[in-house]
């Protein structure tokens, strides 16, 4: 059985969601980051880089969102979770969450994660302040460019669906008023009724 | 027929080999970085993300390197630059070209474009004195632990082979000595000596 190590409110939620959308059986195990378990030798084991998600299946271990919403999506093609059959829509699906791993979630870790990127106590403080331009950059880029609708495909869900909701948690706490992008809040709102989302969301409190 | 946007000394390199490495046709359409290219009208309506590599389909646009090395890869089968029939393997290669965009590629931007995360140039310069840290930190998890080798997948040539060569020219830049990481260094000689990976260089300097 899949087994998906996670923490609760990070992108770990967007895999989680997609198992359950997939109709995978899978189970989930809790990583505490309040007690740096992510960098304990047993985790490390699981994943190198100290990180979650990270997707235990009966071939070996995956870690990174693009990957393993791509490796649900193909290992459970019936649930229709990505084009798969059409190598051009495939890759706009690939461009979409590329484009939140290494620029929108990567401008959002620069608020709680700047030690990653310089060790100075004013640069970190100076790094906090840029984040709602930044992710606030990012999401009008969404908004305006992006998303096609009503699903960030167009007319089908997919894998983008889940990560986009993921990382969109993450507004209001990096200073960014939904409001400001209509399309990006009614998607989050949208997902947020679905079981699938709920069903994840209350796996990671209990 | 296929059009690549590339700058010199860019990430666009790899998708560049890999065309080559495909047997695709292909031409490439150079946007001068010196000039501020990316960030004018004709280029923001290729990409409005203001960025390379962009690669020009009959079907519409393409961004986002691990994307579009997934995309050549998936439309000329034949040239097996991925384990296209093994969702687990494919999922494998992602998240090395994942880790590469997200991660590897981002620490070394914060030497050159410190401005997208922080304002005040204090801070831009300490991002730069840690990117020797941040990037090294990535080389040696590629070498301990991310490199099945002699390519990065194992025995087989892969798209995540010119990937990881594109970012390995920027290593002494970073102010990275390569010999620490034999691995990398090895690759990066042997893919530097393949016909492909000449023609690409050449192409991009002529």
């Amino acid at each position: 059985m899949l087994k998906l190590f996670y923490a609760p409110g990070t992108c770990a939620l967007a895999a989680h969601i997609a198992l359950i959308d997939a109709g995978a059986e899978y189970d989930v195990q809790r990583v505490d980051f309040a007690k740096e378990e992510q960098r304990k030798p047993e985790f490390l084991k699981i994943n190198p880089k100290a990180r979650v998600p990270a997707l235990i299946t009966e071939r070996g271990i995956l870690t990174e969102v693009p990957s393993i919403l791509a490796y649900i999506a193909q290992s459970y093609p019936n649930s229709n979770l990505a084009p798969l059959n059409d190598p051009f829509v495939f890759a706009q699906a690939q461009a979409f969450n590329s484009y939140i791993c290494s620029t929108l979630h990567v401008a959002h870790a620069h608020r709680m994660r700047g030690y990653r990127w310089a060790d100075d106590p004013a640069a970190i403080e100076a790094m906090k302040r840029k984040v709602p331009d930044s992710v606030g950059a990012c999401y009008a880029q969404i908004e305006n460019d992006l998303f096609a609708g009503s699903w960030v495909l167009g007319e089908a869900y997919s894998i983008c669906d889940p990560y986009l909701f993921t990382v969109a948690q993450w507004m209001e706490g990096d200073g960014i008023d939904p409001v400001k992008y209509p399309k990006v809040l009614d998607h989050r709102t949208r997902m947020a009724a679905r079981a699938g989302v709920k069903q994840a969301l209350a796996e990671e409190k209990g």
